[in-house]
């Protein structure tokens, strides 16, 4: 007997859902590391077992199940900033800025020409090589971290870029949505809509660093139980949101936040009390990845615009690795990283299918790519880059792999 | 510039809600500590203030934050069942059983009787009766618990009671319900009712201390991160889905979840590991039921129906304390602690307005009963327990006033 009616799921479907979420994270997470893969492919694959295309245990566009998912990849990246040396970062700048750049072009070329040889017309072939652009940073991260590998400097180069790439897709995202709705642009409207973007990442990182220590010393005279957890969470969800209001996107946002508490004496101490809550969210958002593919969608001619489009999204990246500047760099590493592409893909493909420009067979065509990319990174960056051992590990804190106070807490 | 138009909250609103409720909850509930009084009753003013009588900045009917604060509850009670000790919890059972039946019967009686004098039609003062009869376990435990006193025999006979007379409301919560709609019950379904709310928690306690054992067994042999953590937060929610399913409470069922695991030798274990996630669940639920009371609903006339509520609900339950049997016992402050009304009050009073029993000025009476009756018992209890002081506490583990694991964190 229900008699209070409520929009979206009730408690008991809520409940199902999480218990399915987490089940399958685990289990085939357990059963990835056991055949030497990264977790997160597992928990991908999990996800479209549980999902629209298997078991429909998780809806993954229901409102409460997205906005869990998109905390996950907001913790996630917060996760990845507080891991992340600013100074490094910038040594890299170069290599990652050249990267992303020609890891744009390059895909949106490529999915612009395959649209336009297809006989699309020229918003939807554009709509296409949009959606190749920005690769999908919380996916490289978590497998590098799972790797063992995250404070490599390929993998600073990779995050680097995968930044710069995203900022890059967001403003194409908020071009291509003003002209799909069939607004205009000035060039001033363009070149705002770039500088807003970019600016914030420089305004956050400086005004944030004036702000942390502030904030750091008025937290340590509460007496209030855990006040550096919720001030480091209040932080995050602050810049994530500022981030999301003035153009830019909510991760940009918490990864400036990591960045810039990174920088304070409470590093250590700020990871180690986020990391239990971040567990419980980033499986979230991967397994909702997962679910959010529906195999079924997809007859012959599209799975080959998805093919197409998977092989031309390898391709470009793996080329932009090669621009790398800086020497004693494995090429090969930073442009296999720079594959997956993810949530902004998806939502390009979102703009596309609620303007009517894509069906959903051209839809289904950019999430199986958004798929198949996410899915060949994980094994190929396995074999490229030797797993660490729990012994050369110790210490080295990813977040993933191993909890920093596992040892004090069993 | 929104382009996908999703029902319910968008991101950023979703994060300026988390973060008005995380920041009200912690800057209120350091308040309340520095005057000397449970946090709770912080973040119960905090969310009025920023809820629908204040701010508005959390939405207390949206179906994200409502589901999330039911995780925060389900969350609390899994803790306070993990910190319970079954045996002890039996042995008070006689105790608890009259309690909560005099606890049930004397505000149930006083709230139907001033329906009837004050004109009502008879399943109107029904309605009001019923909505006095549940005490709300989750602020009762989570006052003790920050004052230090949850392991106390009073407090042992208080749990007990409230969650008997929790059981005892959701039968009348089905009965009055299913009357309300203008259906009808025989004698028998109202039998099978009242057998599967009590039996539901004999069973899950049989059956899930069997399986308990196995099930950390095979967590054991996982190699994936957390393992425990994730196998207890399942095991906990899925008891809470089968308790809802068969007509009990979620809660009911997190609670029998935390009973059980606490009777493993993992159960210290299990506390540290859930404890983070708990930190971060349970404020929400607090902060959700201060921003659901309307203040500006209320005229006088009503206001006085909600100042004889919460003058029923008060001696009634205070008077059902000086039942207890057993000897030694402080009967006040089991009465005063049964005093609180929760979410069944809410619901009972929310099945009156969907089914326009109730008018909204009723409605209101009976929240702000709710809200009374939580805010006059932390003081109160405060009065009548002397707060342990952090020496006695040492190794008491009450999981909010405290981390278990804080010494080795920080």
């Amino acid at each position: 007997m229900r008699i209070v009616d409520l929009p979206g799921m009730d408690i008991a479907q809520f409940l199902v859902a999480l218990i399915a979420i987490f089940a399958a994270a685990k289990l085939f997470g357990e059963l990835a590391e056991r055949v030497h893969q990264p977790a997160v492919l597992g928990e991908l694959l999990g996800g479209v077992i549980i999902g629209v295309s298997g078991l429909h245990l998780v809806d993954p566009h229901d409102v409460t199940i997205r906005l869990l998912a998109q905390l996950g990849v907001i913790l996630l990246l917060f996760h990845i900033g507080l891991e992340t040396d600013l100074k490094k970062l910038i040594q890299v700048g170069g290599s990652a800025t050249a990267v992303a750049l020609v890891g744009v072009a390059l895909p949106f070329a490529g999915g612009f020409a395959l649209g336009y040889l297809l006989g699309f017309r020229l918003m939807i072939a554009a709509l296409l090589g949009a959606s190749l652009t920005a690769t999908s940073v919380g996916i490289t991260a978590r497998v590098l971290s799972d790797l063992g590998h995250l404070k490599d400097d390929e993998s600073q180069v990779i995050l680097g870029a995968a930044v710069v790439d995203d900022i890059i897709g967001l403003v194409l995202l908020t071009i291509v949505g003003t002209l799909a709705e069939g607004g205009a642009l000035s060039t001033l409207a363009i070149g705002r809509i770039i500088l807003v973007a970019f600016g914030f990442v420089f305004l956050a990182i400086i005004i944030g660093s004036q702000l942390a220590p502030y904030l750091i010393r008025i937290v340590s005279r509460l007496q209030i139980a855990r006040a550096l957890f919720f001030a480091s969470i209040i932080f995050a969800f602050t810049l994530a949101w500022v981030a999301q209001r003035v153009g830019s996107a909510v991760i940009i946002g918490s990864f400036a936040a990591g960045l810039v508490l990174a920088r304070t004496h409470k590093a250590e101490q700020i990871e180690r009390e986020v990391y239990d809550i971040g567990q419980f969210f980033i499986p979230i958002f991967f397994v909702v990845v997962g679910a959010a593919v529906d195999v079924a969608s997809l007859d012959r001619r599209y799975i080959f615009v998805g093919l197409a489009l998977t092989a031309i999204g390898i391709v470009g990246k793996v080329a932009a690795g090669f621009v790398v500047l800086k020497r004693g760099l494995r090429r090969i590493v930073v442009g296999v990283g720079m594959i997956p592409r993810g949530e902004v893909g998806l939502i390009f493909a979102q703009i596309g299918l609620s303007t009517k420009l894509l069906n959903t067979g051209l839809y289904s065509a950019v999430a199986m790519m958004v798929l198949l990319t996410t899915l060949v990174t994980p094994p190929v960056l396995r074999v490229l880059l030797r797993q660490h051992t729990p012994e050369e590990l110790h210490g080295a804190s990813d977040f993933v792999m191993e909890a920093p106070s596992d040892d004090l807490k069993s």
